[in-house]
């Protein structure tokens, strides 16, 4: 027997409460490698519904996999059911590295006896509300997987690549049934190709990790002051004067849409208009609200170049450009942003207040909303349903338009009240490197929810931002992974499912899992690190790296003068937006003041001593590379709060305190510590202050 | 001052012998980062003439790059080397973390007072014999580089980037004049899409690296026994029933063409006919020399299927295929493969015997060349000339086809003796993962050449060969880079360029700077570790790692039965093709035999003494990972390689010997853990070895 790793005797229902199953089986933490365990515990997203049963399906080379239903489809094997079984078996010889016998590229076994058993009643159309469903059951002899569509076919594929174990025999199935279906029809990725562009293998390698944690919708935010991302035929000095040369070509996006689609996962467009759009203006300085010209934006923020909604020509020129994109975008929603319409364009053109007046606009909401009906039309027009941000709702549009919430839950409520669908993201702002705990708890529809049964129908889900002021392709997937597999599971799992500690310890193999499919959000930080040293060696920076974050919010873009052209290949883009270690290192600190135990005293002592010698470290490489030198506060500083919390365990292990003016000097100099520096802070100071308070108290 | 970074005092000059320049400004080898120093002895390839000069260009956020001549071209500024500036400023950018203030994407400064001014006479044509030469010369005040195409400038801009060094006040180009020029003309890597399918992204990235050490021949192996990787609309069954759907899109290939031709970067297509054919005949098998049907291969070696030379209609179905290759591939020169003839489809076909009797063909050879030259009217007519590996050679063809040599330079030279030009590749073989000196020694025009310099004229150069039976897109850059840049140095550099140490030396920071466009071959090792680990602590994994390397040349295929659908995922996988802390090992134990510095002793040890205590690490993820299982005899033997040698050292350090009899026992117990082991071998047990056997010898 591997340790940690106990057979099931008895089988047991639970439903809805895998979670208690799962803190039994938890994996110790420690620096020698976790026993892989049964896979069950690992799941993420949660399924529905987890019956675990007796025994092992093992995994061998001589695995077949078979559809046993439909047996055919149009087109033959290569349905996309087929290619996800496919990409199954290439996965899973991946992991295990077996040479599974079966030609899984040419076909499927013609009789599976042992294997794998897949069938689907029809195939699914990406659209929201589709049946995604699927139960799997996993029994020594076989394993069967059965959805009413392909998509839970996907699905299922996905929870049994996860379900993966391994004990002395080799790797096996644990045998379960699951009956899964997804919370939310819209389970979302905006990625933000406008600000900086992100070339297709970026797009297909996250497509990839959203199918792995069942996501649904990538929500490609396309245009930008920054840059206009896509082909126009209609239009071409629209991608050619918008985009620096940066931009996807038409057959790059039927290329994307054909990946995501057989991954199944709709792609929707969004043009964000009349603000946001300084990019289009570069081609056609008159459609905005003041003279030209325009050039494409460099900076970041909110800026004043805005459409002219009383410029009868622009509703010409958007029919045939949204008739273009509406044939290129298979997909039934066209987003049209509306967010953020600054104004000042529009207060200081004397035509527009003209028109606003002659149509009794009370402020620039009702111009917006003529605008915006306008453009209904054109969307009906060309077969498309409209979504937009907050400041789209208007009580005159129909009720099939679909609100997109960044200012927060309350506007979605309002809306759904009024009876329009919508869908979250304020909470799931990924770009601001926040911990993962604060979206994963971040609900749609929380317990409070104050709507009816009708209108929570309305809230169809919610979409991770990952908005890309700050990201490159070198660094965005790790501003997007594996946070957005917390918020995958909020929007697939049960309401119920909340623990936050075991979200955490899910996350860790989860994030490994995403590695197989290309991700470079753990492996592109020690990248940083060599190219910023000139050399392969880099342990102190490693080091430093676990105990440092980068500004959180907007607090980044106070610290210089970002551009779309500035580099972001300093340390702090190689530092995780949520360092593991370091929320490690918190949680011992706090387990260790309220148990006292010497254990922990010993393992946080080991930190500290670390994290303090390591800037002798660091210093060498200061000396050789310019582009370090920011970081040096950052290691000095920990090295200082360092000496101070080993100070305070010191005391706290034998049971004595501090004074309290030493309490009061540790806490400012912790608190002087804690200013940013080369754009990032240290994530360990307040625990290390909890540590300093600790020994003002009571003496333990 | 920092240590290592001397200031040159005197202006010297030094043509073809910057190594020993080099050699007086090397860095320490240690486990400290080295002092980044004067770029001028990093420069790979070694250009044709340096002379270094006094002071030191300071690269600073105002550094402006200004176009001197053309002053326009048609298309504007958005030419070749107007986008090769912008990526130069990119990437100064990201080695820096400078925030650059020009907006180099849209425009080149207007004036660039102690800026770099680049200046050309015309734009360069990707063809053999183009003139890509450069100058460039570094001032305190400006950096001026000029070439007569292009061609030259975007060379020239890589130079520089590779000059960059730092010290106490920041960022510099050390001052220079340097004239540069290649010494091939056709400086090739071949990269086979057929056994493993490579991506676009795949081949971008490779393409940047190629331009990074100055290569500018894509040779794209696009047709293999195991996939045919090109879309045809004029044969669509070809794409359709002979590539698993893994193949390029048209829209793909121009994408790439385009991407290379960016980059000065020729992208030549081969066709590997009339053997090597068997994914053709999954959508054609009237055209093989035997009945069909046949399926896309999944296993390698030389497979018997070929066209049929004697049925007329294979003609007319290449006139039209290659008609829609050569309008897809502008390059003027077209490979038709022509390799590994197996010859039993011929010798067992009736009508091929009879065709042949027919038409006095002495053997199959003489059928070959006859297939060689219908073919090569049929390339001519769509104004393509021939290439092929040697079996095409044949007195009867023109003297402007190229003869690629695989069999080896004997081939060559014969060749060009009859008049015909050809490009060496036997020695390159970089998939059989050899030593990168092995390639560097392997000249095409070695010292003792026979040919007279009109025949060498025609040895236009060479090319790397990366076969990919055992690489897969995750693996491959590991299994190209950064050995190939040994061979690119050897084509481009001047013979003379031929110490092994400095190119080692070299090969390490090329090796990082490769990283930052995008290659894997780096971090690609540590994320199959994590995989097989299941989870992020792989320490113990990377320290044996270390010791190990692929079995080389074609061993490894004997230790599984390898098809393109098993699993290259495995420890093997992560392991180098060269290990550099192996290489480091072996020379350190090499230095200490010849001059028994206790230093060395002492760093030997360390080295010993890791490698032994690593085992008991390794075995905890043996326990949690089948996958990993199968090291336990490498990192057991390197565990009992090191005792011994531990207890070698240990005498030799004494000035004491063993008797011979001690010798002869470790000796061979060395022998017994040199055998394979997990398609793998320890690189350090010859070393180790040496150490053993001096103990025999006269004690020092």
């Amino acid at each position: 027997m591997i340790p940690g790793n106990r057979p099931l005797k008895s089988r047991f229902v639970f439903r809805l409460t895998v979670l208690a199953f799962a803190a039994v089986m938890a994996a110790p933490s420690s620096a020698v490698p976790a026993p892989r365990i049964d896979g069950l515990v690992n799941l993420m997203p949660v399924p529905a519904s987890v019956t675990a049963g007796d025994g092992r399906f093992r995994v061998d080379e001589g695995l077949a996999v078979l559809r046993a239903a439909p047996a055919e489809l149009k087109g033959g094997p290569k349905d996309r059911a087929f290619r996800a079984a496919a990409r199954f078996m290439t996965r899973l010889a991946g992991r295990t590295g077996l040479f599974l016998k079966q030609d899984f590229l040419a076909s499927q076994a013609s009789s599976a006896d042992g294997g794998i058993r897949y069938s689907f009643g029809s195939p699914g159309r990406l659209v929201p509300n589709e049946d995604e469903s699927y139960t799997l059951k996993i029994e020594p002899a076989a394993v069967v997987l059965e959805a009413k569509t392909d998509l839970g076919v996907l699905w299922g594929f996905e929870t049994l690549l996860q379900l993966l174990s391994a004990d002395e025999k080799g790797y096996y199935f644990p045998c379960a049934a699951i009956a899964d279906k997804p919370r939310f029809t819209w389970r979302g990725l905006l990625i933000d190709v406008g600000r900086h562009f992100q070339p297709v293998d970026v797009i297909k390698r996250n497509l990839d990790a959203m199918a792995a944690v069942k996501m649904n919708v990538l929500h490609l935010h396309l245009t930008e002051d920054q840059g206009f991302r896509v082909e126009s035929k209609t239009f071409p000095k629209l991608h050619e004067l918008g985009s620096d040369g940066m931009f996807f070509t038409q057959a790059q996006i039927r290329e994307m849409i054909e990946y995501a689609s057989d991954r199944g996962i709709r792609v929707m467009p969004e043009f964000d208009i009349p603000g946001h759009s300084t990019s289009w203006f570069a081609a056609y300085p008159e459609f905005s609200s003041a003279p030209g010209p325009y050039a494409v934006e460099r900076h970041f923020g909110v800026f004043g170049p805005a459409f002219n909604p009383a410029d009868e020509r622009i509703y010409p020129f958007f029919d045939a450009f949204f008739k273009e994109m509406a044939g290129l975008f298979p997909d039934p929603y066209l987003h049209i942003g509306g967010d953020e319409v600054e104004g000042h364009q529009w207060d200081a053109n004397p035509a527009i207040q003209a028109f606003k007046k002659k149509h009794g606009f009370a402020d620039n909401n009702g111009l917006q909303a003529y605008f915006n009906s306008r453009l209904l039309k054109i969307l009906i027009k060309h077969g498309k349903k409209m979504v937009g941000w907050d400041e789209i709702f208007d009580p005159s549009l129909p009720k099939d338009i679909v609100i997109q919430s960044w200012r927060g839950p309350k506007s979605l409520v309002e809306a759904a009240q009024k009876g329009y669908q919508g869908i979250l993201s304020n909470g799931y702002y990924i770009d601001l490197c926040q911990p993962a705990e604060e979206h994963y708890l971040n609900d749609p529809l929380p317990a409070d929810s104050p709507l009816d049964d009708r209108q929570k129908a309305l809230i169809l889900g919610g979409e991770a931002t990952m908005w890309a002021e700050l990201a490159t392709p070198e660094t965005i997937d790790s501003r997007i992974w594996p946070r957005t597999a917390a918020i995958a599971e909020r929007l697939w799992s049960q309401a119920s499912v909340r623990s936050v500690d075991d979200m955490y310890r899910r996350l860790g193999p989860t994030s490994i899992a995403l590695e197989e499919l290309g991700l470079l959000h753990l492996k592109n930080a020690d990248m940083i690190l060599r190219r910023l040293a000139g050399g392969p060696q880099i342990k102190p920076l490693q080091v430093l790296a676990e105990a440092v974050e980068p500004l959180k919010g907007y607090e980044r873009h106070g610290q210089a003068e970002y551009t779309s052209l500035s580099p972001f290949t300093r340390f702090v883009d190689a530092c995780s937006p949520e360092s593991m270690p370091a929320r490690h290192f918190r949680t011992r600190v706090d387990e260790f003041l309220a148990k006292r135990d010497p254990v922990l005293a010993e393992e946080i002592r080991t930190h500290m001593a670390g994290w303090r010698q390591n800037h002798a470290l660091v210093l060498p490489f200061l000396a050789s590379s310019p582009a370090l030198r920011e970081i040096e506060p950052l290691s000095l500083n920990l090295a200082r709060a360092c000496e101070i919390g080993l100070e305070a365990l010191g005391q706290l292990a034998k049971g004595e305190g501090q004074p309290a003016a030493w309490v009061q000097e540790k806490s400012a100099i912790l608190a002087d510590a804690s200013k940013p520096a080369a754009h990032a802070e240290l994530a360990v100071l307040k625990a290390i202050g909890r540590l300093v308070e600790a020994c003002g108290g009571p003496a333990k």
